[in-house]
């Protein structure tokens, strides 16, 4: 999203004069509309993304095998419930060092994230800019994607706490400090830097992260043997077609909500822009990965389609405003070819994806972030930075993390854990206990 | 929601004078923006909470057993679609008494609802409001939900046609009466008892509705046996947490919408703080339910972290605007923890709640009324006063036309029907033919 | 959806000239506000709509058998990213031949559809309508929807390419042009035709082309066996369920946003209207069809209910703006009957229709356009033409090109394929693998 707030909270202090004056009257529209409607914009987009949660949760449980799917829903709704708690304990101050409410600094008497009070006047408000709360509702549900992306890879075999401890850390430090670069005001941002909703800063990041893990967590038991790839398929391509179509939904508020502004003719024109990209890209992306599917493999691949579909919308990204709608297509297009070929590329290196998760969020958010250039205001070189400075540093210190949760706690279940299943060994229940064959 | 609707009315006309002057003119945005903006929170607001239907019968078909789903699913659809003509033909009039575009006079001439006429001028409005249709949209979702909850706790062994007769009861009668002496202008109002969005006037409610009916009704066959209980896995935990997630979205608009207001900066500011604080409230239960759930048993109980996750939101509901971030936290937790405890606790009483409606929704329903006076004007006394009337008059009236419906036309299907599940004895037909074991 | 749209590129060409002098300052929100409303009107409208492609994929998905699950769901996203993509590059500009931002004449240099330029300046904005590009967004998804409708209709037998073929060439041309008749200003609109949100136009159209490929692809094996109709239960009612309420909860901007205003007191309330209106008539059709089954069938019929609600959506759909509350109720309620006495007769005509489409959306839709003229000013002669003439143009032109398809490419899978399933004969894949028997 683009850098407007950190620039806000100066501007709404320069209006109090102004507005102390003419507090007695009630504020004209011209005055509070923009605010008006770019709060309501964050309360959209922020329930919008919200429901994406909720994708990632199907999308994921329709992907493992049944004997693992009631500790995969467990592992989705408890990383977004901790990435809440988080981000509003560290994360939102620290990605945001001048933005809080009442900011007591982060190097000083620190403070969690605070909101305006009840029945805020129009003279304290931010006039130029939206509700601190609705702008925390909406920023927060960032962080939890970004959480949601590494629950994916690391399915079938990674200890529910251990898993849940990374969640605190990446939510609550590791997320914030790379996004605080570009969208706190930091030096990303200064430099030049385009990611208009984070291909880079919220999808290679929660990409690079999923990879370190895969890599220290190693692949599932079976998966590669004699050189070869074993199949395991999911139990339930009905949930992972909803939990596409759940995400499809919510990038509508992901893309369209970062705009920041929706209160005057070219911001809410823009917004509209981006919808129409956004859903461009999502189309182009499900229908290149059915043709390829198709020409690849004889047959068309359902959930190439989907995580297609996926690639398209992490493509598009880093630029939904500035494509035009052909530009959106063929982004979004080479994002679902970039998908199929990828799948089986991870697979060469045995590095076991359970859903697909860095193909789809790493390796599509790296070429939408390169794409930017051909139709935005940006360089090819400082792009390339951008992605090397915010993947790398959450791929190292990623990496550092389950490194150390390994040789800790452990971070795998035990082998006889993995061929029975998560479900039995860490929850004591079943997803489906009438539906799944001896 | 706050009592501001009855007043509308009379303010609305006081403006008559003053708009008709001026009705040759486009009324300036000054003016009509507060109306349109009300009216959309109201939309908005209505078709997330009409979500809710869907997530509570997602729910409750993922937590009944495989034999009593198809059942259950008619439940929630025919419950949804009769409140709806229910409380347009008779319980918005008669919880709004004064409300009514044409208001005839219940004790007059009785007439059902009626909408705006079609183009209504802006001098026919209610500016300082929002539409009447929009609000008897948003209104009639909160009915609805009071009837949602009942269904999870009596499943598995009511009869359809006996339940629907008491969702009419409930819907047209019960709910609106309770809901009125609140919302409508009624004496606990004026008694200053404080229910934001309903812990009470709507979850106790409901809660209270589906405990007398639980009593009456009795146990499932089996399921308290020589002193023990004998659990009965829900068959599709994925469709649980869908609901989970469902229901966690509509109260976005539940809880906001019920601040009857967005046209003003610190109307669309409070409507911000209630969303980052519902979220806070669920995602608290959650985690606290995870943990406590834990700690307990000595693994996470997915169904508890779901009723967690609903029950941090009813805590809430009562006050989602006053307290702040961290208030919502430790009231969400705390009612997660509640839940965690009442599942167990009713067992003891032989209560059989099928989907654990009762603690989530009348135990933390009373948790986040009594909470209310810690960070919001009201006081311990009122907020208890409040719960045991509506609780007590929603319980005592329930349970007589319960008691009636087993007397006459009896509410409980026949030994063979439940043992041989609900789906083939009342629709004959089955949620999934070809996935259930022998 | 009204007739609104063609005008409103003129007026704002007269609007230029004052704003052009008054673009230095800032435009007030008298000015601006009516472009932002409707504007957002047709985003929140249009994600609502796009939600109804979920609902399809999950209404099919749970009808079919489980050995077909994958390839209706493959045909349900692909579907929708072809329509997509057929809208943007023909469609748009064919149903409103003045209405691209860059029109360059269908007949002259052809051109796909483009979006305003980023930033838009307010004096270049249609500022009594709304952004091209959220238009653009709304008006797809009906096209989309259009295509929906017969996927279900030929599920279980029909190959994947012939058929997205079919949906290239409805979507890029067939609804297109139908659509224009009204919606574009054409013959029928100035006829006087009434369709407010496209009983006929959407609906009709969507039932006429499922119904020529219905009767051009043949039966499946086994539905009709010695004069009798042998059931096919489908694999998954929850999944159904909850497509029906997604489509539920899609059909509020479906209607809603036909509006295609939402600036003004007497828009917005109608938007209410709308809501409340179309709630009642889905509820209506629901409890009809729940008492209707009950009444014939002595049991109630789930799937019999669900589309009765989606009947009950599709009748009002022509009107959901101009009847009471009580009128949507009795509109809505025949809707639903109408379904419980169509679908055996059906297949009394050997019609096959895998989840009932043609009762839901081509026979309520009938009825819908014909209840019409009872509350708004239209006339019965003229609803009939306009319903025969799209119904008789879709129905014709798809027959010719299904059976151009059959005697290509061929449209039916091999009898050995649709006895084991399209899963493995189209796809390579099951949905449920571990969960069907045998």
């Amino acid at each position: 999203m683009k850098l407007t707030k950190y620039l806000a909270v100066g501007a709404a202090v320069s209006l109090l004069p102004t507005f102390a004056l003419a507090q007695d009257a009630a504020p004209s529209f011209d005055e509070i509309g923009p605010y008006l409607m770019t709060t309501l914009l964050f309360l959209i987009g922020g329930f919008l993304v919200f429901w994406m949660a909720a994708g990632f949760a199907m999308l994921e449980a329709g992907l493992v095998r049944g004997k693992n799917v009631a500790t995969q829903l467990t592992k989705n709704i408890a990383l977004y419930s901790l990435s809440a708690i988080m981000y509003w304990l560290v994360g939102f101050n620290l990605m945001y060092p001048g933005d809080a409410w009442i900011f007591q600094g982060w190097f000083g008497t620190f403070s969690p994230t605070e909101l305006e009070p009840v029945g805020l006047a129009a003279a304290d408000a931010a006039l130029d800019y939206a509700s601190v709360a609705s702008d925390f509702f909406f920023q927060l549900m960032f962080c939890a994607t970004t959480a949601s992306i590494v629950s994916g890879t690391l399915a079938e075999r990674i200890k529910l706490w251990p898993f849940l401890i990374f969640v605190v850390i990446l939510t609550g430090l590791i997320y914030p400090i790379g996004a605080s670069w570009q969208w706190g005001g930091g030096w990303l941002s200064e430099a030049g830097f385009y990611d208009f909703a984070g291909s880079t800063v919220v999808h290679a990041a929660g990409g690079f992260a999923a990879l370190a893990g895969a890599i220290v967590l190693g692949a599932r038991i079976g998966k590669y043997k004699d050189g070869k790839t074993i199949p395991m398929p999911g139990s339930n391509l009905a949930l992972a077609t909803l939990g596409t179509f759940i995400l499809w939904l919510g990038w509508f508020g992901f893309n369209g909500g970062s705009q920041l502004a929706a209160g005057t003719v070219g911001d809410i024109t823009d917004v509209g822009r981006i919808f129409a990209n956004t859903n461009m890209a999502a189309a182009a992306g499900a229908v290149a990965a059915l043709i390829m599917s198709q020409v690849m493999y004889k047959k068309p691949d359902l959930t190439m389609v989907l995580n297609g579909a996926l690639a398209g919308l992490v493509s598009i990204t880093a630029s939904p405003l500035e494509p035009t709608l052909f530009g959106s297509l063929w982004i979004g297009a080479v994002g679902g070819i970039i998908v199929v070929f990828a799948v089986p590329m991870l697979d060469k290196f045995k590095i076991d994806d359970v859903v697909g998760a860095i193909p789809v969020h790493l390796i599509a958010g790296f070429w939408g972030t390169m794409v930017v250039p051909i139709y935005a205001d940006a360089s090819f070189g400082t792009q390339l930075t951008g992605f090397v400075a915010i993947g790398g540093f959450t791929f190292v210190v990623s990496f550092v993390v389950w490194t150390i949760l390994k040789a800790t706690v452990g971070i795998r279940v035990s082998e006889e854990s993995e061929i029975n299943g998560l479900d039995v060994s860490e929850l004591g229940m079943e997803a489906y206990p009438e539906f799944t064959k001896g």
